[in-house]
């Protein structure tokens, strides 16, 4: 800490050593909702940990003078406005998370977007500054999709790319809707949110490209390629002891070769090609009967789009080969796609200079993980900034990165967000641009 | 039916054609207990169905002048008492099912059980005949263990075989007890249920050896011998996209492994080794998450105990190859083992023989998977019969026995319980033999 706001100070940034001394005990304070004990969370979705930090935050939202408002899909702002009838500069992340997750992942965009609000209008009000669009602290609702599928799904319904009705019915596991969930809490807002002119997200990185090349901006300038799918291995029910080997259609057994395949994959195109099945659901799962479905997640996701298209052509002809070795019946639909997908080459300068004036080492990265600025990107120019993750621990507890690295990052994204405010990215001095 | 019936009709057994179409109507009214719709039944111990059964089954016992009880573990009884203060041969199977299980597996050995001492209850009073033992037609609990683990509960815990509170205190997924379960049904008895002097069960074979052999009447003379764990595979929480592939440690990779393991042990020792995982559970399950821990249950059944022990150790060998490959720890534990375990020679000779008189053709049979008259058969004398299951399918809603077969059975098993309660295996008159 002592190390970083040193640094702060003597680079004359617009944040102070208090400023920083400040976020870092706000942080601490918000990683307290939903705490497990090892380090890391548990703040699910609407779950009581999300819903009571969401009131901790519309609070210090509040108390800062923003307006805090909830559009129809949960997503949480907190409203400065200083252009009247102006579009918003829209800044954030999301604070729920994966169960037993790390407390970085999310909330500490959300944070520094907030405390990049506090900071400009402090400034921008003792400058006499208006602004060229408002800003809009936002908390996405369910970007994990860990409780409510699928994710990312605020910024989803708030870009047009998921119908809000399918949002708010998707249920939960034991039947709870996402309207009921977010009726409960109180956070169903009447309205669409307000009008987007131009985007910016923080997120540590979950992963270790940027530790290892001793980089501590990283400038987000592409999504890796993803095909997602859904897949169902029916078998047939039979009892686990009694039945003959050769009799058995069983769809665990499918369903692990299916899991070796995906591995194997990945093995076949080393660092550009990641593979998973995070969730696998077996039926009807009892000790002494051999399993007569199994369903599951299958994700690839890669740096080249050639690579994933042979390896979605290799996935086909494995899962035909599996269907026909062990007598199941596969049936996978791909319910994502995506390719490489650029972040406006402008908004990467933009955050690279401003990461320059400040003395930071930055480079240029893709992202492999999606993120709510992953969709937010495909309606107005974004930018996409990651600080370092330590060892790449991500979605784990143990998840770590650096106070120094999350005190550069809220420097950075401060400058970013003044900038963009004030119309860098945007044509020149117009309430248009926005998505009305 | 009619076939069948003049069958019975032709060979003078004690089973009337009436008897027949009775036995035949009560099977029908039982299968309506949780009718799935696709000619199955889902009757879990002690769910609203299995609840529902057990109230009608002791209605029949009692139209009957059966005496309904229940002991401790709620295993359900319907006592005739014909020779006070004697010890009771023990007639019964289990009604409890699978999910989506087949209408025969368990019910049809009790029901014909109640048939059983009906018959001989008239018969006996008609004779004027006191045998030596009492009828208890019983109605184990909890024997598919797919709510409640383990399997064969109710009879393990009157055998001694496991302790009642352990068995009291088990809880569901969603945290019921058995004790809070049956206490709700009203199914918790006071005692430990009658004392047993033999024991015999009828049952569906649950394989095609019977069919293929053209064979009515199995004559069950031993268990294959058995290994079951739990195992528990540890990996590491991390993103399903964003982590590289040589940092994960993922539990469901490593639990995909093993179950394509235990499927190529059985093929190596074709028809005699059985293996399955019925149950395996993800944590934490999520689409974005690497799973960091995978509960599972494995087990290996084998006609041969040398290759049983031989598997045992190739089943070792690949776990820790799977953990030098995978990066995940695998803890297992192996949670039951049993034997080639015989019955009582004598009782698979005395049902031979009655097969034989009433014409059935008949063959000694291995029993694969477990029944409560396993546990019994350590107690007491106890006969296990079979009957014949179309192409071998079981634990599945398709499960079907012809009704001459049901037929047949419930004719060989009423004289076997008549010859059993006479004496047949016991010492000469003497209250004795139980198990005080």
């Amino acid at each position: 800490m002592q190390k970083s706001t040193e640094a702060v100070a003597t680079r004359g940034s617009t944040i102070s050593l208090e400023n920083a001394a400040d976020f870092l005990r706000d942080f601490e304070t918000m990683s307290g909702f939903g705490a497990t004990g090892n380090g890391g969370v548990d703040r699910q979705a609407a779950s009581d940990a999300d819903v009571a930090q969401r009131r901790w935050l519309a609070d210090r939202l509040e108390a800062h003078g923003l307006r805090v408002e909830y559009d129809r899909i949960g997503n949480q702002f907190g409203l400065l406005e200083l252009a009247p009838g102006a579009p918003y500069l829209v800044v954030g992340s999301h604070m729920d998370s994966q169960p037993t997750a790390g407390k970085y992942d999310g909330a500490y965009g959300v944070l520094a977007a907030a405390h990049a609000a506090f900071r400009l209008a402090e400034q921008w009000a003792a400058e006499g500054t208006v602004p060229q669009h408002n800003l809009a602290v936002v908390n996405w609702f369910n970007e994990e999709g860990s409780r409510f599928t699928p994710s990312m799904m605020g910024s989803a319904v708030y870009t047009g790319l998921l119908p809000l009705e399918a949002a708010l019915a998707t249920q939960d596991r034991t039947g709870v809707s996402v309207a009921e969930a977010l009726g409960a809490a109180g956070f169903l807002g009447q309205g669409d949110g307000p009008v987007a002119a131009c985007c910016a997200e923080i997120h540590i990185e979950q992963g270790r490209l940027l530790e290892n090349a001793g980089t501590t901006i990283g400038l987000v300038s592409a999504t890796w390629a993803a095909s997602k799918y859904r897949v169902v291995v029916h078998g047939d029910q039979a009892h686990s002891g009694a039945t003959v080997m050769a009799d058995r259609r069983d769809a665990l057994y499918g369903a692990s070769l299916l899991v070796v395949a995906a591995r194997e994959l990945a093995d076949r195109f080393p660092g550009i090609l990641h593979t998973a099945v995070g969730q696998l659901d077996v039926y009807p799962n009892s000790p002494v009967v051999v399993a007569s479905r199994v369903e599951l997640l299958l994700d690839l996701r890669c740096a080249d789009e050639a690579v994933l298209a042979e390896a979605n052509t290799l996935l086909r002809e494995r899962i035909a080969e599996i269907e026909r070795t062990s007598g199941v019946t596969i049936v996978s639909e791909l319910s994502h796609e995506w390719g490489i997908d650029l972040y406006q080459p402008e908004g990467v300068e933009l955050a690279r200079g401003v990461a320059e004036r400040l003395g930071y080492a930055s480079g240029e990265i893709l992202t492999v993980a999606g993120h709510d600025s992953t969709n937010m990107k495909g309606l107005v120019p974004t930018v996409m900034l990651f600080v370092p993750s330590v060892d790449g621990v991500s979605h784990n507890e143990r998840e770590y990165t650096r106070d120094d690295d999350l005190v550069a990052g809220l420097e950075v994204l401060t400058e970013i967000v003044r900038r963009l405010a004030e119309g860098a990215l945007s044509p020149a001095r117009s309430t248009e641009g926005g998505v009305e």
